[in-house]
């Protein structure tokens, strides 16, 4: 049995004002790290060891994968980094405030920007103060595979080799694997794990600072329904709590 | 010309407290934390985009390089980690206060056991309460590998594998490279890189917290003596310093 845990990261700077962040570098807020700690304890008192960590390329996910890890007394472990993990690229809408959206496209249209599979928003324009392209963390990237925008279809198809070519093989390997992304990243992700169709996909939404428990077989399906870290928590299991 | 930045630590808890540490995973002291913020801070000034980070498995240069980089907006860069940039193992003397140790065993003893190439300290013995040999952060490596003490040779020993299959490569591959580590591990290296001689290294002592630049040419050997970052940020460097 293969163990995998998603984790959200916490609130962050854009989060609390409600403006669509996407592939914009934006901190942590203060509230954000306190999830991170508490996500890192819950990660400790389950006796989870975590073995290996991948992140997306944005602060928000390395901040808390960091304050996590070091919670949990495991900073050490192997880090890998994608922007394959990277949030949903906004497109257009990126660095807008969500209820100024809502009041200018209507509220359906903003639903479904933000939930459906197949519609991306508006690329964004040439010259947007928010534009990531020229951000020294894509520099190595061909820059056809920089987008302008994306659908959580077209994330899924970004995020699929990374999961298959770093994440799988180090669960095949046997290590519990720690994965520290974004709401639609691991949307993506869920959807993949669990099968869930392109219309139920919208339904979903995960909490942030939470992490969630997937118990995977061989062929890396999950046995059983995923759990929060909390109600995954078995008796006794506190007890399986090394020194470190 | 390929850009090396060795970094060593800032104070440790244990600094702090002047006791010997090696491999225990102590914390890095508040004052650390600024030295590390500090170091980035002159990372960013200097125009310096480091491209690569190398760190030990032990947390205090593992926080060094998460705080150095989040302070340079360089969080994203690729990581790894590994036990062969570890400080020097103290063997038995492993926490013990450095007066008393003194004060027992003659200064200058004292002085062959930290400066000395060849002159490794007692082997730690069992059962000793800050044993490190059953941490989860070595649970993977072969016991036979996993140190009861160590003199400087031993350190170079196992850390130059490391230093010629992990961060050479980065180096050829046109990266410019961190290494987050320790007082001894990067005198080892220094050792390495300059050609110090076996009695010469005695008189060779890094100072916490304040980045080293080494420029290597094409056979990875120094073209020019390291200097400090605050001394090698050249006129109008600051400059070229990037939006991130």
């Amino acid at each position: 049995m293969y163990e995998l845990i998603l984790l959200r990261h916490g609130r962050s700077q854009w989060n609390e004002k409600n403006i669509f962040t996407g592939w914009h570098d934006c901190p942590l807020a203060e509230a954000g790290r306190d999830e991170a700690r508490r996500a890192g304890e819950l990660m400790a008192a389950s006796g989870l060891r975590v073995e290996a960590v991948h992140t997306s390329v944005l602060q928000r996910a390395i901040e808390t994968a960091e304050i996590a890890l070091a919670a949990a007394g495991r900073r050490w472990i192997p880090v890998r980094r994608s922007w394959r993990l990277n949030e949903r690229h906004y497109g257009d809408l990126t660095g807008l405030d969500k209820a100024d959206t809502s009041a200018r496209h209507g509220a359906e249209q903003v639903r479904i920007w933000r939930r459906s599979f197949q519609v991306a928003p508006p690329p964004i324009r040439a010259g947007h103060p928010w534009d990531p392209a020229g951000d020294p963390a894509y520099a190595e990237l061909a820059p056809e595979l920089v987008p302008r925008t994306e659908s959580l279809a077209d994330v899924t198809a970004r995020l699929l080799p990374y999961w298959h070519d770093a994440v799988a093989p180090d669960l095949r390997a046997g290590r519990a694997v720690l994965v520290s992304a974004h709401g639609n990243s691991l949307r993506a992700l869920v959807k993949h794990l669990d099968g869930i169709g392109d219309d139920e996909i919208a339904a979903v939404d995960l909490p942030t600072g939470l992490p969630l428990l997937y118990r995977l077989g061989e062929d890396l399906a999950p046995i059983e329904a995923a759990e929060p870290l909390e109600r995954a928590l078995g008796p006794g299991s506190a007890a399986s709590l090394g020194p470190r």
